[in-house]
């Protein structure tokens, strides 16, 4: 079986995890080139992982014939416009949430990937890859859990971290396209229909400072869905536990519920505390598994031609939504899904 | 120390049980006369539970000097009209929820009860007593959780009592009135504010039946409080695990979470059906305490001339807001609450 | 119904809530009299509890007539003389375990509740009427598990109350009589047949003081029973987190934990910390419902004329089990339980 | 940095993982070489897995150059002497449990690796490689917990396996050595001194197959260490509910549980058997990720010439032990550990 040969742009936190998991934890895969525009990092990263080309530009990676394959880790506006080259150079592209940060954008990437029909384009929405939403797909597929009622999901940062999404907040695009387009995404993907309207509120409950940007540090929405079905999202940055990721679907048979205690481990401590379990405190930690899962299936996806089943579109549809959050938040107003 | 004499009226499920109570769980009362229409269950009660006197007729069970003080567990129509002549002959009242079921019952209310400072007037959100929404208040008000950022809860009853509740739809309410009460309570308590502005949302998802009602056998709402803390809440006939009574507060130090598992008691079972705990089945068996505490508190509340925290205004106040929520759920708007 | 009219001996803390239960929460009995030695808190528990008469002499109390039975929350080594004492007097006797201090004692008892048929004899081993234990029960008897493979028990005090406990360990039997008498209760009633051999181990971990008492701060047993099952005992003074009573049923077909998390109430925290629960600080808290019950059930078997589950000759076994265990601690010997 | 060349022996259900992990999860090694009686199985394995060389005798295989090292998963009687072949041949030697069946075995194989220093040795209890165990002991070592008072420790096979185990009873050395290896392994690691005295019970409650052995479906043993600690360790073949390993350690300041409710995911189901969880029914399903990390910790081993923390020594320490608890099972006697 003929290896695929990845290039990964991006070296930041995640980007870092990626190739890792490109280079050593994936069978059919290897990390043959690396690119970021930090020479150093890039150098001792290509050292580290036994990489064999680094470059500082990404289109003469793409055009590098050593390589089938390329996963884009780069900046969240970059994202369409290295799809572009890389697809255009023949090559399959793994992209990181969000697929862009406009509307323009996400179009763009759309006429690319459909112009090019023998590529594989995967679209980074990891947390579908977790064990355990994946589990709970099933049973919902399996009929499980019946008709939809209520879906219900939280993407809560620790406190800890507060430092840096302050710094980040003017180029995040708000909390709805930051942090709950993963939830977006399960929210369409659990319920299979549409959302149809959506108010969103929130505020600046610990941190004024995210109000410059019409943002809060914790927002909400509730949407109405085509098939009725409800779905309630929240995402927050002040949760002093640790990193809160819980997803919880009701249905008119059962209700299933992933991560309600977001415990690290299967420890649980007696002490003075109480009965407690100390909880994930980054989606690295939390997530590990679902990020090695879904780079595999990428890999799978283009040694058997196989399709994603996340698609452009989908990106696409999920950062209309978000747009479409943030706009009911700013103007306190119920919002049309079209 | 004398003890107070209470007059029940009411003996359907509940109102058997706050007779009971009264008539040996409470140290400082005792159930000196009973009242209904229906004669057999009446005198049954009345001699099993040790009562000296009946009544077919409140208006003459209130003229009796033999009590100090009713309890009103009669059909919600009539609560008012039941305050009204208990006050007037001079007697303390402890009514169940809701005050009334139109604004202009509770206005009615108001007045009787504005007009006889010298009684007690307690209204029944026995959830307020409930050992573990006691702890979490009193933890709140301890500064523990900080700012309240979201206040969450669920009302949900076993889909195995869905004949009864469809029977009781042309007169209940609807689901904000007949169930979300309770949870609206909680949330002006919690939260320390009014909501502001209301979206409600939800559908039949299993029971047809319901929609002639212009009401759901589930439904939800958000909500904007004045401070903007935000409230979701949940009401549903539908849940196959049992009696679903769950909060959660957000806050910006910490969370709190009651009853996120609606256990029975404290036995695990390890089955070929996982590790699990069996659910409690009704309001019966999950606030068992908080209904014998609240009564309990009535009757101190006489003994010692003391205000409860709960008014007659809160109860008009929770009114209108359950009819904010059926105002917007059937016209689909946001709503102003006030 | 006639109320039964009972006399209580003793106030120390659970002789104080044993009074209150009676005098207030048992629609069945009155509590008519109380005799201590220590006047002053007789009279005013008396007056706080309404009570008719006070004794400091329990011979005077046993032969006044305005009591049917009495409750005997007497130090232990006293217990069996007030059996005898009361039951000459014609009186039913609700007995606090345990049964005696020494087997003599036992057989004392014995011969006087065998010698007077005619009254109840009711020993107070609550655990049993814990609803969680009760439920388990339930479905023990109804073949849910199967056959018993292993009964495992903790009674874990906490060590905030250690100074408490090294000043009573001259006095109290060493732990397997003084704490692990409950267990021996439990597992006889669970499995349902007779230990065989038992063999015992522990030290004194945090605090040598118990070492000059040939007894250990936390000691543990492994017993078999004449039908093969095993059952592992575990008696502590030096648990963190709380009041820790657990235990577990391991059977061929199904396993029963009860009170694997010792939680004080059904709210979780979610802080610094981790997810938590709170736990229970002392067996009045977590038992609260189950010494409650037991005395309900005491008033109904006079009542009703029925015989409780427990026997006298239960209250013996138990101290020969114990006492066997204790020899095994002391001689590092397996020890037969004849 | 040079890749360890690595050869694995023995291809059954544990084989074919660790290959599997060898082959593509370790980044510092590659699979070279696979042996095994089996030859389609043989020739298959290595086409999936890309393995350059096959073997079907195992001194051959330890002879070829193109290896650094063997990994040993033949059936447990082969052990020693491919441990021995494979260090003759200058080859590092990574063991599967147990390390020997007899103790002559064990003095054998610890008289060849003492004989090769320069040779790394590795043998297989992979628990203490799960990151939960990883945790928990590091907690232990950072004094979080104080000194251990008792350990507690579970290996229950899932009841559906039933025909497995019985099958292999007669080969398998008994509960004792099969399955609670492992736990006398953690019982020395955490509390960190050797066991004085154990006794060991049990039965056969639903198998009586298992008697001919002079072995129980389920078994148990108390074990007295040389610091006082207690250790209580259970082995069972009938769990219902799945492959449950769970341990605890009560320590005098902290109580830590691993595994104590053994979930498959972080799913939690709420449906007409309440609230639940389902739970691993495998050792692989349980310990995949333990499974990974002692291989590659056996792979840095090599690379950094750094000695493993289980050595041979332990090896055969704790097939002594299990010995000892076979001893007491089958004579009913409390038995000396020397």
């Amino acid at each position: 079986m003929k290896k695929v040969r990845i290039g990964s742009v991006g070296l930041g936190r995640l980007g870092l995890l990626h190739a890792q998991n490109i280079a050593s934890r994936i069978p059919g895969a290897t990390l043959t080139a690396l690119c970021d525009l930090d020479e150093a990092r890039l150098e001792e990263t290509a050292k580290n992982l036994g990489v064999q080309r680094t470059f500082t530009d990404f289109a003469q990676m793409s055009a590098w014939d050593g390589i089938d394959a390329v996963a884009i880790v780069s900046p969240s506006p970059m994202h369409t416009s290295h799809i572009r080259i890389a697809m255009e150079h023949g090559k399959h592209v793994f992209c990181e949430k969000p697929l862009g940060i406009t509307l323009e954008q996400c179009k763009d990437a759309e006429h690319v990937v459909t112009a090019h029909p023998e590529l594989i384009f995967f679209l980074g929405f990891m947390r579908r890859f977790d064990p355990s939403y994946a589990y709970a797909k099933a049973k919902l597929d399996a009929g499980e859990i019946g008709r939809v009622v209520l879906f219900r999901s939280y993407s809560q940062d620790p406190d800890s971290q507060i430092e840096g999404s302050i710094a980040y907040a003017p180029h995040s695009g708000g909390q709805f396209l930051d942090m709950a387009v993963h939830d977006i995404d399960l929210a369409r993907w659990f319920i299979g229909s549409e959302p149809r309207q959506v108010w969103a509120i929130g505020g600046c409950y610990a941190y004024p400072q995210f109000a410059q940007y019409n943002d809060g540090d914790n927002v909400s929405c509730l949407m109405k869905f085509e098939d009725d079905a409800m779905a309630f999202l929240l995402a927050g940055r002040t949760a002093h536990h640790g990193y809160n990721v819980e997803t919880e679907i009701i249905g008119t048979k059962s209700t299933l519920r992933i991560g309600s205690v977001p415990q690290k481990n299967f420890v649980e401590i007696l002490d003075g505390y109480g009965v407690r379990k100390e909880c994930s405190q980054s989606f690295h930690e939390r997530f590990e598994t679902a990020f090695l899962h879904e780079m595999r299936e990428f890999v799978t996806c283009i040694s058997e031609g196989r399709r994603p089943e996340v698609s452009v579109f989908d990106g696409t549809r999920v950062l209309e939504i978000a747009n479409q959050c943030k706009t009911s938040f700013e103007t306190g107003n119920l919002v049309s899904c079209k």
